[in-house]
């Protein structure tokens, strides 16, 4: 092809030394590769890391493998101007993660697509990459593989997690029946409330917002949520409850009524102020998990050191309905990220 | 984040009624869906596809895991003047794919990461995923999920391929030993010179460079070599002969001679003229088998109704030597894609 292309291809998979060399600015590149080996012998079930044409990597007997992709594009998903590189490495694996989590499974290994501008600043990468493993090493995952490629526009990132689950033992978005309750984990709407602030062009700290900077996904929740047979369907809050809830509805053909003053409200800012119940309505990215459970079982208060709150019920109809603090009832549609934001 | 921010972004793996449906032209998206959920149930390794936070593969017994994921990105990998979205979503998935059968594996899913800009015409797409979506059908394996976002600048494909292999059976790079013997499959060059006439300025109709714009990842015969046990290593040629011949030869810590009159060239164009030495010894994308076989071994000329050449020798010296008609010896550094295209 033309000049630029394949010259700063570089694939994980392939080229087990020269990995990153080939972006503008490789000064660090040993540092970088060293970094992401050394978090890439952690988990027993990858046979064959970085290094050949495909990782190989090993399930528990009994178990099924989980797969899920989540695209991180400068524009879309992050602004540089607003998000530290740390903090974007970190979110996209979190993406990931949270969605095994969601199945109530266990990661074993991310793999990591990174196009970059030619004048990307060579630090930019190495913070990136340093957020992401930070996370890959608290849940003791591997960095496997992936791709590299220059970009001609902006940073681009897709990231892939792999997980197990025992077989037939996911819990899935089309579970929920009526009479189920939901249950909402952490609290909602901290991580819409940073870019409240972000696009009011307020300075928000990464200390002051946790979980819009350093989301922790909520694998242990989903897993002992599957674990205990507690959960008759499951989803993360990434869109926003209303539009999350509204995926659990329409997979298991049921309704729900969610009581207002139930929805756990973050609080955020330096003042530790409670975001608006619009927030937590509809807000997204927060990483939660949003499950239901049958009436007969007990779910208890706190999981792994994670809040659990009862916010309402499932319903045959086929509607999602708000219930506010007064007994008013409103019609809850979906106004996640999309409708949110404009 | 800011307006466009999710406004666009559907995750396969979480709408599974409004896949596309953010991309501006959505007027087939019923159609395209449709062709989606035809071509997702096709392998009995997924046990769940799109429409939950992951998918579900299940393993045959006594089987281990390949993932592999490539970046294909406008003006980097295609560009759109020279390459019609048929091949484009074609040549995505031959990557993939080639990746498996480089491994020995055998191909179970598909997960398509499509970022597009707002003003691609909606034709462009459902061609893309015509070809992408013909290519996965041939092999019978399912597209289980992926994500789509618009894209700032540029269209923008990561494409992850999950096969499996029998435990401890995976053919790897690092397997070659001194004494046996190289072959490759197929023929080479045929698709550098494609790009050698586009670049001229030149037309190059898609009949006429098959293995430019509709290559066929050679999985019956990677698989074979396995099952025989007759490849003792074996690597895709993505990025040019004497690039992926050096791979093998860095990871199993060996030499080669291969012997230029051996190599079989491509024969091309509307006359079938065969391309020179350069192209068939540097030029990538030819998505042929280089392997090695142990010298006891008889290979056969034809596995799968693919010609298998035999074209050199590993040897103790860590150097790759190229031998002339003549006799004559040079050295034959790695001139893969990065240097050819220069």
């Amino acid at each position: 092809m033309h000049r630029s292309d394949h010259s700063v291809r570089r694939r994980f998979s392939a080229l087990r030394c020269s990995l990153y060399s080939g972006l503008v600015v490789p000064i660090s590149e040993k540092a970088l590769i060293s970094r992401i080996r050394r978090a890439s012998i952690r988990h027993s079930g990858v046979a064959l890391g970085i290094g050949d044409d495909c990782a190989i990597l090993r399930l528990p007997a009994g178990h099924e493998i989980l797969v899920t992709t989540d695209f991180n594009l400068e524009g879309i998903h992050f602004r540089r101007e607003w998000h530290p590189p740390a903090p974007v490495g970190h979110r996209c694996l979190t993406r990931g993660l949270s969605d095994i989590a969601a199945m109530g499974g266990e990661p074993i290994a991310a793999f990591l697509s990174l196009a970059a501008p030619a004048n990307l600043p060579q630090t930019w990468i190495g913070n990136f990459t340093h957020g992401l493993l930070a996370l890959a090493e608290n849940f003791k995952i591997t960095l496997a593989g992936g791709d590299t490629a220059e970009s001609p526009a902006g940073i681009l990132v897709d990231i892939v997690v792999v997980g197990s689950v025992p077989r037939g033992k996911a819990v899935l978005r089309s579970g929920a029946k009526p009479g189920d309750r939901v249950y909402v984990t952490g609290d909602l709407g901290g991580s819409a409330a940073a870019l409240g602030e972000l696009r009011a062009g307020e300075k928000s700290r990464p200390a002051d917002y946790p979980r819009h900077f350093f989301p922790i996904p909520r694998v242990a929740v989903g897993r002992a949520l599957r674990e205990r047979g507690l959960a008759s369907a499951m989803i993360d809050v990434s869109d926003g409850l209303s539009t999350d809830l509204a995926h659990i509805c329409e997979e298991s053909g049921v309704g729900a009524e969610i009581l207002a003053p139930a929805i756990p409200r973050a609080f955020v800012g330096r003042k530790r102020k409670v975001v608006d119940l619009f927030h937590a309505l509809h807000g997204g990215e927060d990483y939660e998990l949003l499950f239901t459970a049958p009436p007969g079982r007990r779910v208890p208060n706190r999981i792994a050191d994670v809040a659990i709150t009862f916010i309402g019920n499932v319903i045959r109809d086929q509607h999602v309905t708000l219930i506010s603090e007064t007994g008013r009832r409103h019609k809850l549609r979906p106004q996640g990220w999309e409708h949110f934001r404009r």
